[in-house]
C-alpha cells in the first residue's frame, strides 16, 4: 500500500510529494493536465525566484522532486472510496491503495450540470474505462470536453457501446465511422433513476449512459461527502478536509490563490499526514 | 510616510517587503541579527531548491529583495505605539511612521523577568538611545544578552549615567573604567510604582533603571495589548492580529515552523496590507 496518493503535479502536490517523501514515506502522484503556473509569462513574487517564467519554475519543481526519486504519474483520478483505514483510488479504472490522500488539483472550473450529481453511478461516467463495460450493446453520449474524449469514445466503440459524440469542436473526422457526431452543448441530463435522455441544444436525445469526460473530477464527485465552502473545500489549519485522511492543499481551499500559499500548504498537509500515518 | 514597516528580515519579512512592492507600495524592513535559517547545513524541503545549504538560501532570498530594490535596515524596533491612521515606529531611538506593520521576527526567546512587563517605562527600558537621558545621574543597570549590550554600556556611561554591567561573559576589560561589573544573571525586578532595585545572583542591588539590552523585545512588550495563543500572536487568516493595521508572519505566529509556511504567510499579510492601503 502507498502511504500518500496526491492527485494533482501542481506546487501544491510537488510540495507535498517532497515533504511526504522527505518523511520517509512513499507516494504516487498523478496529473493529466499542465498546470496553469506553466503559462505565467512572468512570476516575481515567490520568493527566491525574481523574473522568472513560470514555465522555468514548474521546471524547478518538478527537477526538485525528481531528484528525490518522485515521478509525476499520467493520470485521472476518478473516484476515492474511503475504506475506513485506509482508501481505494480509482485512476482511470486502475485501482490503488493508500494511507492517507492529499487533493492539490487546483481551482476547480468544473460546472455541475443539473442532473449530474444526482445520476452518478446511474448511467453518468467520469470514466469510460472503468464503467464502459456496462453499456454494451446499449447508447451512451460521449460529451467532448478534454483531448481524450475522442480516443475514448473510440475506445467505447470498440467495445460495442453505441455512440453518441457531442462537441463543440470540428473534429467528428477522427471518430470510428460508426459513431454519430452532434455539434452543441449538453445543458441538462434527464431520469428518474437512471439516465434516460440529455438536453443537446435544447432537444432531448434518449441515451442510457452519458460521459462527461472532463480534464478533471470536481473534487465533490470524487469523494461522497467533502465539504466545501464558498466552492473552495474547507480544511483546518493542518489542511485536513473533513473526511478523516483525506488533505486537501493550494488553489483548491481558495484565496490568495498564490504559488507561496500553494507550496507552504502542501507542506503542512504532507507533514501532518506522515506525522498521523507514524503514530497510527 | 513609509506604507509597510516590516520588522524581521527572514523568509516571513523579505517574502513580505517583496510582495508589498509588487503592489506598488513602499517599505522599510529592519533586522538586527542573522537568521537561524543562515545556520541550516542543508535545506531539502522548500520546493524549487534541492539540496542548497541555509546560508544559499537567505542568500537567493536577499538577491531576490535587492532585485527590486529592497535594502534591509540595521536596527532594533524597540516600540510601536498605534496611533489611529498610523503607527509610530522607534528603531533604537529614531521614529519612523508606517500605514501599516508586518511583525515577522522569528521565534520568540525572550523570556519576560517577573515585574518586567508591570515597570517596562517606568525604569525598565529596552533601548539607551531612546531612554538613556533621562538617568543622568542616576544608577542604572545594564544586562547583557546581545553582542550590542557592551557598547550601549559604554555609551550610557559616557552621557553621564552610572552604570553596573551584568553578564556572564568575562568581558569587562573592554568597558570604560568607571563602568562597575558583576558576573551573574538577574532573576528579577524589583519596584511599586517603578524600579527600585533587582535580585542578582539573589542579592538585591538598588538601581533607578534597568536596560535589558536583548537582541530582539518580545512582541507583546514591542505592542501594548497584542494577543498571544499559546506564546505565539494570534492571527486570522488573513494575517492580521488583534490589533488593526498590525499583522504577523512566520515562525512568530506558530507551528510548523517551516520555511515554505513562513514566505507564504509573509506574501498573505502583504497583499492585504496593501489592499487595505488602496481601499482606505
Amino acid at each position: 500500500m502507498t502511504d500518500i496518493i496526491i492527485v494533482g503535479a501542481g506546487p501544491a502536490g510537488l510540495s507535498a510529494a517532497v515533504n511526504a517523501v522527505n518523511r520517509g514515506k512513499t507516494v504516487r502522484i498523478f496529473s493529466n493536465k499542465e498546470n496553469y503556473l506553466s503559462k505565467a509569462e512572468r512570476v516575481d513574487n515567490h520568493l527566491g525566484f525574481y523574473n522568472i517564467s513560470g514555465k522555468e519554475l514548474m521546471d524547478k519543481f518538478k527537477e526538485h522532486a525528481e531528484a528525490m526519486n518522485i515521478k509525476t504519474e499520467e493520470g485521472k483520478v476518478v473516484n476515492i472510496l474511503p475504506m475506513g483505514e485506509s482508501f481505494m483510488v480509482n485512476i482511470n479504472g486502475e485501482i490503488s491503495e493508500a494511507k492517507k490522500i492529499i487533493l492539490a488539483m487546483g481551482v476547480s472550473k468544473v460546472k455541475e450540470l443539473p442532473g449530474e450529481g444526482r445520476l452518478l453511478g446511474s448511467g453518468v461516467s467520469y470514466c469510460a474505462t472503468c464503467d464502459g463495460m456496462l453499456y454494451r450493446n446499449k447508447n451512451a453520449i460521449v460529451w467532448d470536453q478534454s483531448n481524450d474524449a475522442l480516443e475514448e469514445a473510440n475506445y467505447l466503440n470498440s467495445i460495442g457501446v453505441n455512440i453518441t459524440f457531442v462537441s463543440k469542436k470540428a473534429r467528428s473526422e477522427h471518430l470510428n465511422g460508426n459513431i454519430k457526431y452532434v455539434s452543441g452543448t449538453i445543458s441538462e441530463i434527464l431520469g428518474d433513476y437512471s439516465v434516460e435522455a440529455v438536453i443537446i441544444n435544447g432537444e432531448n436525445l434518449q441515451a442510457d449512459a452519458v460521459f462527461l469526460l472532463r480534464d478533471a473530477v470536481a473534487p465533490t464527485a470524487l469523494i461522497d461527502g467533502l465539504e466545501t465552502e464558498s466552492g473552495f473545500i474547507r480544511v483546518n489549519k493542518n489542511m485536513e478536509t473533513n473526511i478523516e485522511g483525506v488533505y486537501a492543499a493550494g488553489d483548491i481551499i481558495g484565496k490568495p490563490l498564490q504559488l507561496s500559499k500553494a507550496v507552504s500548504e502542501g507542506l503542512i498537509a504532507a507533514q501532518h499526514a506522515a506525522i498521523q500515518i507514524d503514530i497510527q
